[in-house]
């Protein structure tokens, strides 16, 4: 790390900006600064993390400087319209937005995206959790490596279009699996059902699994093609749950396309 | 436990049959004998748990005894015309299944349902798993209680309207969170992803994650009505996975009506 060279700074003051200031500091790289438009939640994320507060990125910063925009997607676009930082290594830090999308702000782009559940004022570290790169120049890849070296052990390059995969899948795997023990939950209470009911069988269920086993793993109606279940399940889900009965249907199809022929 | 009064039998040979068995073996109560079509099976089940081979349920059992039905829930229907035993107490162990699909086979019916996993020749104990019970006349009420009370701490009793709807839930907590991180695998090996990438997030996610915080858990591009992201990973997908597609559509809309007004 050439942290004396290249000053760092972070544009936002969100659960991103949290997660990457305080891993950071953790591994002891200091900031020269954090910016943005929330000057109440950035002044505070400064006073916690001991870092100047940054009025004006621009005459704050200075060329060969390292700035991460640490916004949400929609506020990259609006970003690239109105801040221009030439000369510094501008990274944004979304799973789903194209290293393209910053191009005007700065000719020295990358990305730079943890893919973890980051939540502000957690300290949650990054070291386990993948951290995709990915550079517009090649003159920034060491740097930019160094940086996400230093705070995770498991540094991924990624083009944009492999990432948007990863955040599908990244959905998948976390958002939709979350949803459908919310949906079980709605199932318990509408039906005065114990609400710890089904708490054993969840935990068998996500004991050990994986991305790579899941496939093994799967029973169920639809795994064992047993239609009338199916069709009944369907059926009781129409009046109460309308969309979970769509849910249940499109699921059970995928499921029962997916092993017809006995594959895993 | 009136053991000694009422011989206890086992009709099946699948992973319903040898959970119930070697859960009854656990705690010490022996069967008088299993019985089933597939014979070799049967006789495997038997061998492995020190127990009788049944060739004949009716001929080998007497009034008064129990037998649970450990079979699909299609051959329950096929039982129900082929099988009688007057004077028996017959509990089938189905989630799905209504108590009255076993009434032509005795005039003492009740349900035994174990939600759990079962594998068979796994050593998978009940103790903590719900067991849910029906009974259908109240003279059985206590010998069946006590059965299910002995292998497990969890007994609830419930109807088989409740039992239909707990079923639904548990494929949803279960079943379908299975198939969508088999569904992230598939993702990750399509677009040259690495095959782990996703195992941090997944172990996050899972950590502590209960049907009853689900809700207050729930992140992701629907939970923030990011409109644009969605459309964009719909759109992605429908090319190579269009039933994956449907899927993202679907949850998202779920998700987004159940999160539009600000609620959990």
């Amino acid at each position: 790390m050439q942290n004396e060279k290249h000053n760092i700074f972070i544009y936002g003051s969100g659960n991103m900006a949290w997660a990457l200031a305080s891993n950071f500091s953790r591994v002891g790289i200091s900031l020269a600064g954090i910016a943005g438009r929330n000057t109440e939640a950035v002044k505070e994320l400064c006073h916690r993390l001991v870092v100047e507060h940054c009025e004006d990125i621009l005459t704050q910063s200075k060329e060969g400087d390292i700035v991460f925009l640490a916004v949400n997607d929609d506020a990259l676009s609006e970003l690239n319209e109105s801040l221009s930082l030439p000369g510094r290594l501008v990274l944004h830090t979304s799973g789903s937005v194209d290293i393209s999308a910053i191009s005007a702000i700065s000719e020295h782009i990358g990305v730079f995206y943890p893919m973890e559940r980051l939540i502000k004022f957690q300290q949650i570290s990054l070291k386990t959790s993948p951290l995709c790169i990915e550079v517009g120049s090649q003159d920034w890849d060491r740097i930019i490596y160094g940086l996400a070296n230093a705070i995770s052990d498991k540094v991924f390059r990624l083009s944009s279009l492999q990432r948007k995969h990863l955040h599908i899948a990244a959905v998948f795997v976390s958002n939709f699996t979350t949803y459908m023990l919310s949906a079980g939950n709605d199932l318990l209470k509408k039906y005065d059902l114990p609400e710890t009911i089904l708490d054993s069988l969840v935990k068998t269920t996500f004991e050990g699994l994986t991305t790579q086993n899941a496939s093994f793993r799967q029973t169920g109606p639809a795994k064992r093609a047993d239609i009338n279940i199916i069709k009944e399940h369907i059926n009781l889900l129409q009046k109460d749950f309308p969309e979970l009965s769509d849910t249940y249907r499109i699921l059970s199809e995928s499921i029962l396309n997916r092993y017809k022929s006995g594959q895993n």
